[in-house]
Parts: C-alpha cells; structure tokens; sequence
C-alpha cells in the first residue's frame, strides 16, 4: 500500500523568478490532479514530436501507454516547418502484474530538462501516471507553446480513485465505458465501479443463469467477452474493474426470471421509474443463495479484480414486513429485526466470495458488527459513517460529496475530503480510509450527454483523491479545470463535442439556421436543477421517455455564468472599490445574453415545438440579463437605488427564479441579486470595513432555492 | 448474387400531393442512399420511442442492430412528455451467416403506416439496411418532427460497396476503424478494405514472422485478437473485411526486418516521407515465396473474407532493372520484362492464396492475360480500365474518381460510376463489375481528423454504389447529405465533433478568446488545397511531422462556401434577371467574412504563433470577399463595371488564388470572379439568350487553378 501522508505542494522558483502557489497566485503549472512536489527551474519553447524509450524489458502495456502518449503530444506542438524530436527515457522498475491490484506502488519522478525528459518509476503504473503529467506540462503563452522545466515527484494520497458509473438505469454500452476509461487515465483515476444491476436493468451476461440479463435487460447487457475486453482496455491504462451486483433490494431485474425469490408473489416486470421499489430477494430460501451461488461464481472468475460490490442499499423493507414467513424467521433465527436478516444474507454472500477469493463490498446499509472486517463500507452518508465504519476497523471509501448526478458545481465536489481534520482518527484508522469514487446514477444520462455530466468536474474530484490534502484553493482549480477539460476531450471524452448532437435534438440538422445561435447562448446560460428535483418537474419522465430536451443539453455548471459571478465577486469586494468600467464591460455581456433569451422566448417556439419548454427559462434568462444591468448601471453611476427599488427589482428578478417545466435554472440570478443588493447599499460602502461590507450585501441577497 | 439493374425512382403521392423527385423538386424523403422504389402514402407526426419485435427466429447480429436503432431513434423525437411507442415488426427470412461473404441478398421492402411498420427481408442484411432506412426517414418540418408514410422496396445496385482505409501511412487505430464501420452501416456500405502494409508501417501482427510488425510498425499495429475484434464488430453490422498486404513494391516495411528479400542490398528503415520508393521484393528467390506462404496462409486464416488484396501497385522498377539477376530470371523463364515478372510473382501469390481458400485482389497493374480469371481488377485507372478487365473475363472494383484523400467536392466522387453507359459492356460482361470504394489514403490524416475527410463526401459515394444508376442530381444529393451527415454523427462519426480539437491545435485551449469566432470563420473558408499539392507546398512534411495547421483543420469542402456559390449561380442565372435583395444579402455574408479574414490577418498571428501561415489565406478571404462586394454593388446597382475595372478587379483577386504555406485555398475565388464577370456583362444581359448569358459569364471568369 502506498503511503499516504499529505505533502504540502512545494513550488519555487530556482532560475525563473516564477511564483509559488502557496501564495494565492496561479500554480506556473497547468497539471491536474496537482503533483505532490514541484520543483520549478524554468521553461524552454515547446519541442517537437515525443520519442519515448524504455531503459529495461519491454511491458505491453507501458508500449501501448506510450504510443497513445506520443499521438496524443502533437497537440503541444505547433504547426509549420520540422522541429526535433522531444525525447524521453523512462527507467522502470518491476513491471508490476497485467492486472492492476490497487495495491501498487504508483509513484513515480519526472525530471524535465531543455534537451528531454527522464521518468523513474518503481512500476509501470507510476510510469503511466508520469506520462500523463508530462503531457499536460506544455502551456500555451502569448508567446506560443512553452514546456516548464521541472523536477517532479509524486504519488497519490488514496489507493482507491474510482468512477462509478450506473449502466442499469439508463444502458451505456462498450464505446461509453471505453472513452471514460481513457479519460480517467488523464486524471489519475484508477477504478472503475460499474454498477451492473438495479431494478431497472441487469447488464451482464451469466452463462449458468441466461434468463437473468435475457429477460431483464431488453436485449441491452454486456456479453462476458465484451466484459473480458473492457477488463483489458482498463488494464492496460493501470484502471481496476470493480463489478457491482445490487442485492437484496433494487432487484426488480433479478425477479423478472426469478419471481419466486422474491419476498412476496410475483409476476414483475422490468421498472421504467425511478426511485426506491419494493421487490427484495427472499433471503429465508436457500434457492436463493443456489442462484447467487451459481452466479457470483461464474462473476468472481470473469472479474480478476479482489473486490466485488454487492449494493444492499435502500431496501425499504415492505415486503420483508409483508411476509409473515420472513419475520418469523427473523424470530426464529434471533436476528432482531429487518437489519439483522440482511447481516444474515450478507454473511451468506461473505463465505460464497471468500470461495472465489474475493472481498465483499457494499453501501453504508451492510455495516454491521457481526460481518467480517475484511468487508469494505461504500459510503453514500459521508465521513462520518466513514469514521464510525474504520473505528470498527473496516476499510471504507467516500462516494457522498462526489455524486457528480446531482448536477453541483465542481466546487461542491471538489472540497469534501474522505479523511477531513475533523474525523479525529488515528493513524491505523485513517488506513482504512482507502479513498473515494465519483458516482454517476443513470436516471437522466444517455450515451449522447454523460460524458457531460461526468467531465470535467470529476476531474475536480479525481484531484482530491490523489493531491495532498492542502491541495483546496477553488478559484486555482477552476483555472486548471478549464485547461484539463479540453485534454479530456484529446483522450476521447465527448463531453464538449456532443453539445452540438444535444442541439440537433432541439432544432434539427441546420444548426446554421436563424435564431440558432440565440439558443446557443441559453443552452450555455442555463443548468439542469440540482439534487432530485427533475423527477418532481417531469413526472411523467421515465426510461422509456427519450432524454432530448433543454435540461439534457445544458451542462451541469455553466462555465459564462460560472465566470461572471467570479467577476461579480472580484468587481463588488475588490479592495479599491468598485471599479466602473469593470460594470460596464459586465453590462455588455449581460445585454448580449439578454438578447439571446428574447430571441428563443419570442421567435424560436413557433418553429420548433421541442422548444416550447424552453420559452419560461429563456424569457428568465433575458429578465436576468435585464435586472442585471438595471444594477450595474446603477453601481458605474455611483446612484444607490432606493429601498423601493431593490424590492421592484428583486421582485421583478422573481420568476427567473421559479422552478419552471424544462427542469433547468438560471445560475446568473444569484450574481444578479448580489448586484442589486450591492447597487441598492453603495451608499453605505464607505462607513463599513470590507468584511462588513461583504455580509451586508451577501446577506441582502439569498441565493436562489436550488 | 443480387439483381444489379437499374431501377427507376418511382415516386408518386397517392394521397399526400407530393412532388415527384424526377421534376427537379427535391424528393420528398432525406434518405440516403436513396431506395429504389417509393411510393410515398401521406405523413404523420413522429410517435414516440421505437420498439421493435422480430417475428421467427432470433439472431444475434439483428438483436443488436434493432438495440443500436432503438436509441438512435431517440433523436427523430420531441422532448416533453410521454409518446405513445412506434411498433417496427420485422419479417425476416433466413438468417444469413454471421459473417457476410457478398453474395447475400440485401433487399427489402418496408412499410410505413401511421400506427407502425413492417420490414421484410429475405436475409438478416437486409433487415439491417431497412431498419437504417426507417432511421433516416423522420423529417424535421416547421411544425416539428414528422413521419413520412410510404412503401419501399429497395435493392442494392452493386453488391461490393467499400471504404478502403490507409492504416499505414498514418497509424489508425482501433477506434477509428470501429467508429468508421459504424458510420458505413448508415449508408449500407458493407466492405472495409483496410490497407495494412505500406512502405510506412506493417501494421498486423503475424505470429510466424512477429519481426514484421515488430520491427516495421513503431509498435503501431493491430494483434491478432484486435482483428478479430474489427472483423466480429464489421460483421454484426453487415460489413465484410478485406485485407491488403502491398506487394511486391510499396514494400521498406517489410524489408526493414528482411532486407535478404529487397531486389538490391539494405539495410532498410522505415520510410517516412511520401511518394513511391524503390524497395522491392525480390521475386526471383524462392525464400521470398516462403515467407509469403507463411504468411498469407496465417492471414488467409485470420480474416474470413474470400478475398484478399495483395495490391501490386507503383512498382517504380528501379530495383528490378538495376538487379542483373532479376534481370536474367526475366530471360532465363522467358517472361518478356518486369510486367512479365510481376505476372509470374501473382501466379505464386494466386497458387498460395488458393491453398487458403481464397480469391486474389489487386490493383489495375496486376491485370494480366496470363493470369486465372478468378483473380480481381480494383482499379484506380478508372472504368475504361475496369471494362477492359471486364472484356478479359475479370472481376473489378471502381477505386478512380472515388479517391476522397485528395480533398475535391462531393459532386466530384458522386457522379462517377463503375458501369457508365458508355462502357458499352454486355450484360455478361457488365456483371463483372462489382461495385467500388472509396479510398482514404493517409498521408494527410490523423486519427483527429480522417473522419472530417471520410464524411460527409463517402455517402455521396456509397448512393453511388447503392442506388439506381439514374439517381444524379446533384443539389438534391447536397440537399440530403447535409441531412445525412448529422445522422452519421449520431452513429459515431467525429467529422464534425472534432472541429474544436483541430482548431485547439491553432490556438490553445481557449476557444472564447478574443479573435477565435473569426478564425473559426476563416477556418469554415476555406479548403486544403486539391490532388497532390499540399507535398510541394509543405515539403518538410512527413511521417513523423504533426498534421496540426490550418489545412488539417479544414474541411475538404467549405459548406458555406458551396451554399455562396450555388446563390451566385441561381441569382445570375435566373430567368427573371437577377434579384437585387439577394445581391444586397449576399454583400451582408461576403461583409461578415472579410471582417473576420482581417481580424485573423491583423490582429492573431502576433499571439498565436501556429497562425502565421494563415495570414495569406486569411489576407486573400478578406481580399476575395472585397472584391466580391465591390461586384454585388455594381450589380444590385445595375452599373456595369468598365473593361479596365474588370481587369482592374480581376488584378486585385489574383493573390487570393495564389498558393500560399498553409496549403489551402479559397473556394469563393470562383464566385466572386463569376460575380465580377457578370457585373461587367451585365449591360449585354437583354440582347443575349439565357444560355448565350451563362456562356458568356462563365467564359469571362476562368475557375482558379485547383
């Protein structure tokens, strides 16, 4: 296991004068998740094609790493004319075994000079992650591309750096997975969780039970050679697959083929809704633990990895309370209650893996003192359930703060920590604090936008896994979020590309045509809502409904919004004041926008009927845009507005704020109403100290419901 | 074998009062290739999500294609609510093979009603290509998606329909050819010939001789479990794969580890630049023969195609004539000369394909008297070549006119045909010939951007190959494939998703700075420069050279450029004289264009240097689109320019069409000197004919130098 004490990043400068991160100023590299150490010692103009050599035996998998490395470089080079070869030599240690264990050491050291680079590490995982920090070193300056010089040393806080990704709800097939995978390589993440099962899907395929995926998956589940193949492409970039087979609850699909293992009477079918269901195996029969004997087996030999996660969450316990045969062999076997049945049924899945060689994983539900301690917590609840599971000594990882579904900004993600100050553990303790893993639920993704909803913020979360623990300052991670997003899209995320595919669902094929660029603008101006309320506005939405409206085309952090409010903050508690040509430029964007949005409210409906939806955001938007400016003139004048005013105009500013039927909110309210109460209290500015002034005008403007 | 005669389009209204395709109204379906028969019954708004059923038995490959179309469907409908399903039954005769060999009947007929349809197809492959037509059959109207109700019966005209890929020049790799099969099963494609031996890479692994690949490929090249992948996802979406292995010239790579079988000593390296080299192989020894026996007997067993390419082409006979060996082998067998020698080297070839079961495949230079009849002509010297063939008793494949790498319009691969009626070829004779492919050769392409190269043009290639032989009228096909090409970025293809990438490679990975939305503008301008030019333009290019530039980031054919010229031709050619509003409308775009040519010119390449070589071409759009307004003033003026303005003018455009270092050129030159020609005539328009007008006009303004 690798060590995983923290290690303050330590930035200066040697030669160029460069500054430290610690101060504020930018980190003088663009590389996410931020290394352990850096030591700066210049830049050089960026050289030409990467030729890699390796001094020692040859690894397939370090061969194909490097020839992927070597395409990808090109981007970092400029057009016109030969330049010489950029050359680096990678000494490796052990090899390390094809299939990645998470075990392994990882680290490795990147020495960066003018004339080529050497990379040193213990195993060619470590090597893998070195390469993807030399491609992002190269930065892009007025002056054209130049590489920093740099000697680079480091290795990952947590073991276990995961993605989850939901293929039940809503199927994702082969290519989805594959172009995540290579995505999650340019960030360091190495597990990739797959949660194969849920009552609204069973996605793999079982030799011993075909019926299982035949009658529950609608013809849309992985075969186990397709399965066998994504094992290899993960391993061949240092990524780990973790299966997920969801049991006793969400398990609807199972019981499709298999009603009579379900604790009341069937027949059912697949579930097309979402949320939490009834149908729950039967964990008193021992036909039960035959059919999950024959196909965790036939499971432990197709996934070579030590873990396998088998859910156990959210079992509402109605059918288990509806049939007088279960609770009274609760009595009869003193288990308690619903609770103690499932340890029952838990340790009964324990000896069956324990068979296959493998550790059982599941949700915060499966913690129980009576399981094994070799049993890892999968924690939706947080660090403190993470804390109290290590406490009774069983290894955990952190899913809460990382459901990247739930459409937060990256900032959200980005500061929840597996092990924070506060947890008070000891050290053994903190060592089973194994890491964390962004999970992405499939209610309302499709193969065309979750590469949107997953990248780039997990990137965000993929830095809080392997940084050090002081790695925390929001603004500097934005500014390399930017920068990681488009190197995401080189390795093959889709999550920038597809924007266009999402806006033909809208408006058809001519995306050339009239008012087109209007709606453009209000697609980037507008998020889907936040947390669970999309169920609550599209009712009738479920899995058969097509995902193809405004919400499913809107990213889930609006990068201009996202940018205005960071210029609102800065303008309004700058130390000098406010500074008026600062509004006026603000005022300009917000005209722009503004226009756009009556443009889609009043011309673009009547043609396209897909729009329709889109009429409440976009008239929202534009009256945004317009109290917006209301506000900012008032701030470039020097005039307060009176208390009259701030509440016409919060008033005014109130629908834009509504839930509204396209299930997407307008992040630009929250900046605006910052602007109005600024504008409104200006007159004050003078007589508060900056801290005062900040809570005034803060606490004058409540955030938007989310 | 399938009928192969020439359906007319039928297209009649029985109900609807829809105009006939024939009349020069567009046809009132997008599909394409189009089908050939139609007999259209009314429309209907689009229902709801698909759902398919298959009556009989079930097989694997149609499974999976019906899945694939269940969610590409999903985009033909509207956002909001629940729809009730569209119900497809597919009626299927026999199964066909799970690999396809090219003799299966591919026909079917599909009817479309309002309340669902009904497919039927004698084989599984035409199951494929019916469901593909029911996706393409939606329309988007004003007032939202409809459903065109009709019956089609349809058949392909040419049973061998192929997309030959280079792998060689530029590695390709696995993704690439996955997305592209994708893309081929839109237009009912069904070869992939991939070009895997060139003087640039040996790109398949053989594990009699791993030397080959293993020192002839930089490590770029498919394992034999990667194949067999390609083959299996090629097979279930009906395409066959046919391998090329180039002998005996365009042979360093295999000479590189086997410099004992070149026609002169080595050693050999791996070729890097463009063009055709002197290494041969040696077909006077008979370990040369060994080598290949075992090696093509290893890929007579990987692929299960019947046929195999073993090119033969541009042998430059530099070796052949400088080896007094060769030369007294030619002698002592009595074979006449290097042709002869070539044809005895194919005899040897043919006797070790036929071992394996298979039929040889090679370009025009192997066609030969001497040769069996079973070997087959892909010819790339054009139909007179394939007829010639065809009088011989030999099979043959169009290549010529289809060559896609050499960056000219759609219209120029759309209207060559392998069996024009000018062949004058028997019906037995005429038989011979199979059908064609497109061929992108790789020089000029990486994996970021062969897609944009590939598509949209190649559908236009495969309507060629599909549909009945009098379907050519070329604004229709542009009408459909502008359609068409969004719908094969639905199924996979980059060529428009990749725009963003390319243009980061000219500016980094802010695409909202300053200047960016003109460059995007420039680079929608203009074209890589046609055939052959761009090596004598960038002559330091090569192999190893990043292809990052402005014509990398250039679409082979500018679509507003294309748009601009089809108004200009319409508007001066009009029989009610031209239009004043549409010349004042037509100054609006060439005004937009030119402000954004200045932008890039004046104020970009200071701070992005990969932009310097776009300063000419962006100096020339601004140029051309000046002198462009200039005309339009003068003809919406009705003031016919001088003869020393016209010359004048003329003089002005000149450097536009000049060559210049990015290797482009600007497609508006041509309209603009239309333009410039008509306002000069425009005087004379009264006394002269409408076709003594457009001769004139047209004769005035020659088209730039390609």
């Amino acid at each position: 296991m690798p060590l995983r004490n923290s290690f303050a990043i330590c930035l200066f400068s040697a030669a160029a004068g460069l500054a430290s991160g610690a101060g504020g100023a930018p980190l003088p590299l663009d590389v996410m998740p931020a290394p352990a150490e850096v030591r700066l010692t210049g830049s050089t103009p960026a050289p030409g094609k990467l030729v890699v050599s390796v001094a020692g035996a040859s690894d397939p998998r370090l061969d194909a790493a490097i020839s992927r490395a070597e395409d990808r470089w090109q981007s970092r080079v400029s057009a016109g004319g030969y330049q010489a070869p950029y050359r680096l030599v990678i000494e490796r240690g052990d090899a390390a075994g094809p299939i990645p264990t998470g075990s392994e050491d990882e680290s490795y050291t990147l020495e960066v000079g003018a004339a080529g680079a050497t990379l040193r590490a213990p195993t060619s995982l470590g090597a893998l992650h070195g390469l993807e920090t030399l491609l992002q070193l190269p930065r892009l300056e007025q002056s054209g591309w130049s590489l920093p010089l740099a000697t680079i040393s480091d290795r990952p806080r947590f073991p276990w750096r995961g993605l989850m990704i939901d293929v039940a709800r809503h199927w994702q097939p082969m290519e989805v997975i594959e172009r995540n995978l290579d995505a999650m390589a340019v960030v360091k993440l190495n597990v990739m969780h797959l949660h194969l099962t849920d009552d609204q899907g069973f996605r793999i395929e079982s030799l011993t039970h075909p019926e299982l995926a035949g009658k529950g998956s609608d013809g849309k589940y992985f075969t186990q050679a397709q399965m066998r193949a994504l094992i290899a492409y993960a391993a061949l970039r240092g990524i780990r697959v973790v299966p997920e087979f969801d049991v006793p609850g969400h398990a609807t699909s199972w019981v499709v083929s298999h009603p009579e293992l379900a604790s009341m009477p069937g027949p059912y079918s697949i579930e097309r809704q979402w949320g939490v269901f009834n149908p729950v195996l039967d964990p008193t029969q021992e036909a039960t633990y035959a059919l999950l004997g024959d196909f965790l087996s036939e499971m432990a030999a197709l996934f070579p990895d030590r873990f396998i996660h088998v859910g156990g969450d959210e079992n509402n316990g109605v059918q288990w309370n509806a049939n007088p045969a279960i609770q009274a062999f609760i009595r009869d076997h003193g288990l308690k209650d619903n609770a103690g049945l499932h340890a029952y049924f838990n340790k009964r899945l324990y000896a069956i893996l324990a068979k296959g060689g493998k550790r059982l994983v599941g949700w915060d539900e499966i913690l129980n003192p009576l399981l094994p301690r070799d049993c890892v917590i999968d924690s939706w609840r947080g660090p403190g359930a993470l804390a109290t599971a290590a406490g009774l000594g069983f290894d955990g990882i952190l899913a809460n703060g990382f459901y990247i579904d739930l459409c937060f900004p990256a900032s959200d993600h980005y500061l929840p920590d597996p092990l924070p100050p506060t947890a008070g553990l000891s050290a053994a303790e903190q060592a089973h604090v194994l890491g964390g893993e962004a999970t992405m639920w499939a209610e309302w993704v499709t193969p065309e936008n979750i590469d949107s909803r997953i990248w780039p913020r997990t990137a965000a979360v993929a830095e809080r896994l392997w940084s050090p623990a002081s790695v925390r300052d929001v603004p500097e991670m934005y500014r390399r979020l930017a920068i990681v997003g488009a190197r995401l899209g080189e390795a093959g995320s889709l999550h920038d590309r597809n924007a266009d595919l999402m806006l033909r669902h809208l408006v058809g094929a001519n995306l050339g045509a009239p008012g087109v660029a209007s709606l453009r603008t209000l697609v980037s101006l507008v998020e889907p809502v936040k947390h669970y309320d999309r169920g609550g506005l599209q009712v009738w939405s479920n899995q058969l409904v097509p995902l193809v409206g405004l919400a499913d085309a809107a990213k889930p952090e609006s990068e201009p919004a996202r940018q205005f409010a960071a210029a609102v903050d800065r303008m309004l508690f700058a130390a000098g004041g406010i500074d008026r040509a600062q509004a006026a430029s603000l005022e300009g964007s917000l005209g722009r926008w503004g226009a756009a949005g009556s443009e889609v409210a009043e011309h673009m409906a009547d043609t396209y009927p897909a729009l329709r939806e889109a009429v409440a955001p976009a008239k929202g938007l534009a009256l945004a845009c317009s109290v917006g400016g209301d506000a900012l003139r008032a701030l470039a004048q020097g005039t307060p507005l009176g208390k009259g005013q701030l509440a016409e105009e919060m008033e005014l500013l109130a629908p834009a704020a509504e839930p509204n039927p396209s299930a997407t909110l307008i992040p630009l309210v929250a900046p605006v109403r910052l602007l109005l109460a600024a504008a409104a209290a200006q007159g004050e500015r003078a007589s508060l100290s900056d801290e005062q002034w900040r809570s005034w005008v803060v606490s004058t403007a409540p955030p938007p419901a989310r």
